[in-house]
């Protein structure tokens, strides 16, 4: 039996539309599609997949051994997580194994910042994985703001905002165009750094975009401390916002 | 009448598959499809997107003024092109005023380095703009590679060749994943600062990525001093390449 293959199907940020043709076709013969979920919760990735999905295709949900917000270093945490990722490509092979193909639907990209990634990690050595890639977060929440991304010869970067505090301020502190992602409740740390130097007035908050649900405020006007978790800040060229960011020193 | 809505476009980095759905919808109602081109090429936003088009949409090819590579710091090419976008949008404007929507095609992202934001700006606060995000280049370059772009708390850049030497030494002198575009010309001054801060070896190297022609390898199999226009290079995270890079130093 030739074994399965496993397909990190990208299906965007939640707008279902904006999954791609390649993909959409994926999921419509797709007969096993496996997905990451909070118990309990509705997965925004299954969600915009959904209308797309064959009528008889077996759902796999992963679902994640916590539901609160845990530090990233706390190591129950990372022990936890760690099991659930064996478990979760234990799964899959059993699939694999079987001459199955297994779809994971991925929001965003399957390759950036997603939980794929450790699927993937387990998986790619051993077994045939097909990436399909997706539209990101940034890309999506910047076409419904309508806001350049970034122009010409300048630097683009996607900043977490698990970051540390003094971390986040030195990259903040040139003029490059930034996306700031992983809100949730580091939101008034990354907005306080903003603030302080000098680029808050011109950064837009954008919640759960380009779903039903989509909110686009200046940062400025976003006066709760915390942020949804499908949630980033967009920062333009700190030039093109009048922002006083240093200007060409050696962080630059 | 009513005016006319523009609609950027987004249709990914060469594969026509990874349209959008949302992107396949619009372009097949679209009755004046835009794109830019060189003099006597085929667009690769419009060979992505030919399949999708209403048989009867009216092709408006915007044709840069320049075949050749010049300096972007030249002052006739800046001439040159502002001149050209300004002609751009006055005929865009003009079939946006004769109630035409106009669909501009643009490969990757709108708003992501891309020719439409010239147009963008100059349309925006006049006429109503419609952006439809597409796939990135560096994510669908990452996908046919299968290569992991960035996890966890990590930072992710994205660096234009064309910078001077030593801010890309500056750049690449620390552990964060990055992708590296606009090579052409200046993939050897890449290519040897790479070598320089140790990463050359866990970079790859990827040619019209997602196309028929496409092309990936490993950085040092590359031997030519040039790189063709769609190219970039992917270079993971530098512990986990192995590669000699600096840990946490003020600039990582």
């Amino acid at each position: 039996m030739t074994p399965g293959t496993v397909f990190g199907v990208g299906v965007g940020p939640g707008d279902p539309e904006l999954v791609t043709v390649k993909a959409a076709q994926l999921l419509a013969r797709s007969r096993v599609v496996a997905f990451f979920s909070k118990r309990g919760k509705v997965s925004n990735a299954f969600a915009a997949a959904e209308r797309y999905l064959h009528p008889e295709a077996e759902r796999l949900p992963l679902i994640y051994p916590y539901t609160v917000e845990l530090s990233a270093q706390d190591p129950r945490y990372i022990a936890a997580l760690s099991a659930f990722y064996a478990e979760s490509s234990a799964h899959i092979v059993e699939r694999l194994a079987a001459g199955q193909d297994v779809a994971v639907l991925c929001e965003g990209d399957p390759l950036f910042y997603g939980s794929y990634l450790h699927l993937h990690e387990r998986l790619a050595s051993e077994h045939r994985c097909v990436v399909i890639p997706g539209i990101t977060s940034f890309a999506g929440c910047a076409a419904r703001a309508g806001l350049p991304l970034v122009s010409t010869d300048r630097v683009f970067s996607i900043l977490p905002g698990t970051l540390p505090e003094a971390e986040l301020e030195r990259r903040l502190r040139t003029t490059d165009p930034v996306a700031i992602i992983k809100l949730g409740s580091n939101f008034a740390k990354v907005r306080r750094v903003l603030e302080r130097v000098g680029r808050a007035s011109s950064a837009t908050y954008v919640e759960r975009g380009t779903t039903e649900q989509e909110l686009i405020l200046p940062l400025l006007a976003k006066t709760e401390p915390k942020a949804a978790y499908f949630s980033l800040i967009l920062v333009p060229h700190a030039e093109a916002s009048g922002a006083p960011a240093e200007g060409s020193g050696p962080l630059s």
